[in-house]
Parts: structure tokens; C-alpha cells; sequence
């Protein structure tokens, strides 16, 4: 095993990204890819070692940049100010996220026939968001991602849809996970549903532990989700 | 690989059951031991290949008998019949079922300690009921159960529970799925449900066919929940 990584700079429009790309040399490529979207504070550690993680699974990670520059936010506002215009303009997300998609794919390294993409919090609703935008990719999977409808118009969903879910989150009531159950019906997506009980946000994340706030890290659910999403990429990209 | 298969008695009262046993002799025992709790149609093939697949698995596997005797129905209303008493009176269902759990602790192939069940339908419903008793047992994994409450005082759940369910399935809709997860979170439980878009019940079934009355056979499903079911076997039995 030969664990690459480097910085990849890609853009959207006038905006430079930067991705952090991560592969097992040592293996016979073109390998499949999978984009790795990042919460609400920017391209940060979290993400990278998710990337390495599968990387050592035999995949072509890239841990993608919503924000431009590999912007990260330090505090709650912070945050806060980088993901709201995105949440405010969901078009300009699938835009952003769809450029990402495009870098990828004309890695050398990577198989532009299988790619799928994950992410967490933010991030899941970013790759929610890039199925809903019809965009033709194997799968994506979200974890704790925001669940909410982005008004746009309604398009066939061509990727297979993995959704890891808190049960008790507070960022996704119940009533939000019965809507996307119908949506996703509606746009025919080959779709599923992870709820894990006594759960809330944020439950990959071992920094997790406010739990007032609705963010608290949950080892069993953590587990489990990542069990899940590796049958699920064995499923949609090998 | 040494693959054994015997027919177990055991009593529930006066209830004679016959039971469907199956485990690797060439494994060193005493080994971990699965409760597999049949459709509505009685300890059938159906059950008894699945026991096989857990034995190959390294799981002893008990394809357990709920109606006595090892009888099976043969139509619609035959399993209507067998199944009916049981629906409407849940603690001679949980009884029945626990003499199943006595049986297996008891054989000496078998680790009293780690003992799981799963069941199909009506036995989904009968290992969520297993679990809604309060036993100790290390996890039940509900295929397409039905969902409903057993109406009896309510315990702690001790086992951690797996539900896997078809989002369209027309035996346990929406409405029923909110009210367990309700139900199994004010019971403490340790609660996963896996729920699949555009599945109707009995998805694991290669034998349902009947869109009408809401049972296809779904293989997508089918392999999903199987890999849920080893990732979850693994996780409380090892």
C-alpha cells in the first residue's frame, strides 16, 4: 500500500477550490472515486481522514471544498457565516458541489464512470442535494445530514441515496425524514433510510459532546454507519 | 466446513414444537447461537435456508416453531388461521417464543450467553415481541415485521433491536413506524431501523409476487438487509 495525498485546486466559476485527494498508488487504477463533503466548519481534519480512510479501502478519495480557498470557520459564527448563503442558495450549492464532481472526474487516477459521494451534516445535505439535482453519479450517502427540501425544481433521481440518521436529531425532526421519504419516492430514487435511536446530530464526529446544542458523538452509531456505507460503495461503484 | 441439520422437540406447556437446528460440527464450540422465527406459513424451506446460510456463517441456528408440531399452511387461510391466535393474544405469542429461547440455551453446541433471533413478517413481529418481553437476549433483527404493539405492560428492552423494513409496506406504514420508534426509545432500547424506498413487504421472499395484496420480492432489499443482518450479528454475538 502507497497512500498519496495531495492538495488538488479545481474551480467554480470565479472561485478557487482546493480538495484534498487521497489513493493507494500501489493499486491497479483507474480506481472509483468518492467525494467526501464537509460539515459546516469548511475542508477540515475530520475530512481528510475519512479520505485516508478509504483510500485504504481502494478508493479514489477527494475531499471536496464548498467554500473556496480551503476556507474553515473557528467558531460557532463562523460557521454559521460560510454555510448560510449556501443554505439560502441551494442552487449555488448543487453548483459548487457539481464542480467538485467535474474535478474529479478528470483525475487521471480515477474511473470517471464510478463516482459517488458522501458527506456529513452540511455536507449530506450538499450530496443530497447533488442527487436531487439529477446529477449522474453511482450513490451518495449522507451522515446526520440536514434533510430539508431545497425548492428547487423537481428532477429524476438517477443515484442510488443512503441516508444515516439520528433519530433524535434535532436538525432533522421526524416530520422532515417522513417529507424526503415522499420526495425521494416521488423523484423514483433508489433510496434508503439508516435511523439509529436514542441519537442525535453530529454523531460521527468524536468532538461531539454538546448535547443542549443536539451534537453528541455516538460510537455504536458511528460504527454502524460506516459498516453501512461500505456495503453500500462495494454496491454501487465495484 | 461440516455442516449438521437435526430436528430439536422441545415443549411450550403442553405444546410439543419442533424446531429446525443447523451448525458447523467442525467449528470449537460452544458457538453463538441465532433464533430464526418463521413467516406466517410456519417453520418452512424459507427459514430452514437461512439457518443454513448462519451455519456457514459460524452461527448455530435454530429455525425455531411457533404453531407445535412443525405445522405449516399451505394456503391464505390456512396461515391466516395458524397466525390469528397469536396476533390477538401477544403473551401466549411471547410465551411461545421464549420456550423457543429456553431450547436453544440449552443444547450443547450452544453459547447460553450469546444468543440472537430474527424472524420474517409475522416473525419479525414475534422476535420484536421477544424483545418488548424484556429477555435477555443479545439483539433481534427484525425482515419486514409487522410492527403493531402487543398492548401488554411495558419493560425495558434489553436486546438491541434491528428493524429492517420496506418504507412502503402496506402491513406497517408510516403511522406504525413513529409509534415504535417512540415505543422503543421510551423503552431504553437500543434501536436501528433500516427502511427502503419504493419496498413493500416480504422483500426478502424470491416467492412474493403480489403487488396488490403488498408483497414483492425486492433482491436490492434483500442483499441490503442481509449485509445489515451480519454487520448486526457480528456486532452483539462476537
Amino acid at each position: 500500500m502507497t497512500i498519496k495525498e495531495e492538495l488538488v485546486n479545481y474551480r467554480d466559476g470565479d472561485v478557487s477550490c482546493e480538495g484534498f485527494f487521497c489513493y493507494d498508488a500501489s493499486r491497479t487504477g483507474p480506481l472509483p472515486a468518492v467525494l467526501i463533503s464537509h460539515d459546516w466548519s469548511g475542508r477540515n481534519e475530520f475530512a481528510a481522514r475519512k479520505a485516508r480512510r478509504l483510500a485504504w479501502h481502494g478508493y479514489a478519495a477527494f475531499a471536496l471544498d464548498m467554500y473556496g480557498g480551503g476556507k474553515q470557520g473557528k467558531t460557532t459564527e463562523e460557521n454559521q457565516a460560510l454555510m448560510g448563503p449556501f443554505m439560502a442558495d441551494r442552487a449555488t450549492l448543487a453548483k459548487r458541489i457539481t464542480a467538485a464532481l467535474t474535478a474529479v472526474r478528470g483525475l487521471p487516477q480515477v474511473d470517471a464512470k464510478r463516482v459517488a459521494a458522501m458527506g456529513f451534516c452540511f455536507g449530506g445535505l450538499c450530496v443530497l442535494d447533488l442527487a436531487r439535482s439529477g446529477a449522474d453519479v453511482r450513490g451518495v450517502a449522507s451522515f446526520h445530514g440536514l434533510l430539508k427540501p431545497n425548492g428547487l425544481e423537481t428532477k429524476p433521481i438517477k443515484s442510488k441515496v443512503l441516508m444515516m440518521h439520528g433519530y433524535d436529531d434535532p436538525m432533522a425532526p421526524p416530520e422532515e425524514v417522513l417529507a424526503i421519504a415522499k420526495e425521494f419516492t416521488a423523484a423514483g430514487a433508489d433510496w434508503q433510510m439508516h435511523a439509529y435511536g436514542n441519537t442525535v446530530h453530529a454523531f460521527t464526529n468524536p468532538a461531539a459532546a454538546n448535547p443542549s446544542f443536539g451534537t453528541v458523538y455516538k460510537p455504536e452509531a458511528d460504527r454502524r454507519s460506516w459498516h453501512s456505507l461500505l456495503g453500500f460503495l462495494e454496491e454501487v461503484l465495484r
